[in-house]
């Protein structure tokens, strides 16, 4: 493709931090961004051409944005694979990765069952329709084990740890109201139980598909508490072994996945270091937000080169780099005002990337540091710097 | 200061490659952008929060610009100092870099005779007021010298050489056509002559003024033709002694300048080493585009945290790095549509800046190309490749 007037645009379905971060590495390549996302004003909106509000299953609004755009894709699971399809058939506007993918992804069942037959690692699972059901599946899995929404759960939502017998019925009743819609009397279909990985440590790999090539960022760790990302440090504390393994099993999640675009792939490294997949985001995720400063080619590129089909990045590190979220340190949803931040600005390397968000709750994401080291530091000094740094800032 | 919403807003007359490259690097940091630019749809606009379109020089959008916005600053020469003093005040809206640098350095004659009278060292230079002044001004510099407008030119244009004394009088008409609305009858304050320096290599220095504190960017070698940036290298080639010098220089320039921002500070390596000032912008520059991925801090960032006050970044450079610009390669103004972009995609750490300019004419700036090299890698190779990159783009 050329680079021309009017400019290539890339429609993307979501407005948030991460259709932002898109839209600032579109710019440099050229491309323009247009998202659509319900809520007026979204994050993205003040660095994108513009923003077409409606929700993220509304017809018209994706209509619309494909319309305007002549590369499709979305920075959110709650995008529609259906309507996103019948679009793009529609309106010819490509839209990637495929919504296939997205189906398979979307329903935390299907998606273990597809990579389970792929021979991708998975902990042990069952499929879970009623309470009796839970019980009987745990009388093979053990307790403690984590009980799942299949679908529409996100950073810890719709997952319910089962400790104990006593649990079985409490914590059935709470996934079926966390899966919104789900009514008492229609439970099929609304869960899923796993096996609790009693795991070293939590890896990430960013894996990229592009136009018949594919490629990986480095083995990131993840640290995580009530079961939303706190920091990253890349590279990970686990041995080579581990880390080639971690990308082995990457590669094999990537044959699995159709359409071109960044994956997040989360993963764990169990007691026996052995690789178990825990999730898969079709998107840039979270757990790669460090490579914006930490590799040559930052994940919001990756997408965008690899949406509009262009050739994929050089995804090595530059440097040892950590990450960690600023989340909502307040009980009541309330306007975000950020202090402390002037020591952010202060610290050699240390790089503030804000969101935007109007309002901030309890443990929302607002933004994220990202601190360099120097090359063959080690993260274990970098990481207790960030951590310093972001406990120093509050919306309090 | 803090965070909050809405945004701080970030004011920037002119809406050209600096304003889209401030854009893309204030968006991280929470800092929203408005552009004004007399161009609908300036290169800006797609990334910025707003565009106001109306002259540099016209009061109401400057001072729409100043209400709209939290802090103001200019990526042009040609924004109007008074203008930007009277708007200020009247509005509270601060302006970065102050209005009295842009008075300096608008005009080429009173900018190098204030920082002659500083101490840093610059070329001989004369006031010349009319042909007759210029003969006699060159009897004592020599020839060739450099015959230069005072006011208004930029990339060469404004700029004659003079080779001999039968130059002289067509020499001194072209210069007062150039330096548009000057006719025969008012040729007074349009130029000024310098002498030639026969420089060794041309050097270039970001300084940036924060609050308190100063700092600049590592030295970079520029590579000119036809009076254009054609390139950059960093680290320059010069010797360390010599870049120690053009530091101190650079730094001696900022003490003449007066508010926060980034500077572009020009020089000179001469025959004898020594280090002459050739030219001085008060805001980002094209040789120090290749910041973005070559520095911890970007310019761009730097002149957003400068200016809203913010603490400056580490300059320090991440790795040698080279840049070339993307030129229009027409004859005639035409749309521009660009061909040759894959190879750049293929490349390893090749990164594209595109601007955005809907059309394109000889020698306009359309982009432009960074390279990233390996650690201790010479400059000479990655230069090599970057205008091999370049070469193999064309709007033809």
């Amino acid at each position: 493709m050329t680079l021309s007037s009017p400019a290539p645009t890339l429609g993307v379905v979501g407005g948030g931090q991460l259709g932002r971060m898109l839209a600032e590495a579109a710019s440099p390549l050229g491309v323009e961004v247009v998202v659509s996302d319900p809520t007026p004003d979204a994050p993205a909106a003040p660095v994108a051409r513009d923003q077409v509000v409606g929700d993220f299953d509304d017809p018209e609004t994706i209509r619309e944005l494909a319309e305007r755009a002549d590369f499709l894709t979305f920075e959110i699971e709650l995008a529609d694979p259906d309507l996103l399809e019948a679009v793009a058939e529609e309106t010819g506007t490509p839209v990637h990765p495929d919504p296939e993918t997205l189906r398979i992804i979307e329903d935390k069942l299907v998606q273990k069952r597809r990579l389970a037959e792929a021979g991708v690692p998975v902990p042990e699972f069952r499929e879970v329709n009623s309470a009796d059901e839970l019980r009987e599946a745990l009388g093979d899995l053990g307790y403690p084990a984590m009980l799942k929404a299949r679908k529409g759960g996100y950073d810890g939502r719709g997952n319910v740890p089962v400790e104990s017998p006593e649990d079985v019925e409490s914590a059935f009743a709470e996934i079926v109201d966390a899966a919104q819609g789900g009514s008492q009397d229609d439970r099929s279909g609304v869960a899923m139980v796993e096996e609790m990985v009693d795991f070293e440590r939590e890896l990430a790999v960013m894996g990229c598909l592009g136009d018949g090539e594919r490629d990986t960022f480095p083995v990131t760790e993840t640290i995580h508490e009530e079961e939303i990302l706190r920091e990253t440090r890349s590279p990970a504390e686990a041995d080579e072994s581990v880390r080639e393994r971690a990308r082995e099993v990457a590669l094999d999640v990537l044959d699995v996945m159709e359409g071109r675009g960044v994956y997040g792939i989360e993963l764990f490294q169990g007691p026996d270091d052995e690789i178990l997949l825990n999730e898969i985001a079709p998107r840039p995720h979270n757990s790669g937000h460090w490579t914006i400063e930490g590799c040559h080619t930052s994940q919001f590129e990756q997408h965008v080169r690899a949406v509009t089909g262009r050739a994929l990045g050089d995804t090595s590190r530059r440097a040892p780099t950590v990450s960690a979220n600023i989340l909502g340190d307040v009980e009541e949803r309330q306007d975000a005002t950020l202090s402390g931040e002037d020591a952010v600005f202060e610290w050699p390397r240390a790089h503030l990337h804000w969101y935007g968000k109007h309002e901030v709750y309890r443990l929302r994401k607002m933004g994220h540091l990202t601190l360099v080291g120097k090359p063959d530091e080690r993260t274990d000094r970098i990481l207790a710097d960030v951590r310093e740094l972001r406990d120093g800032l509050s919306f309090r």
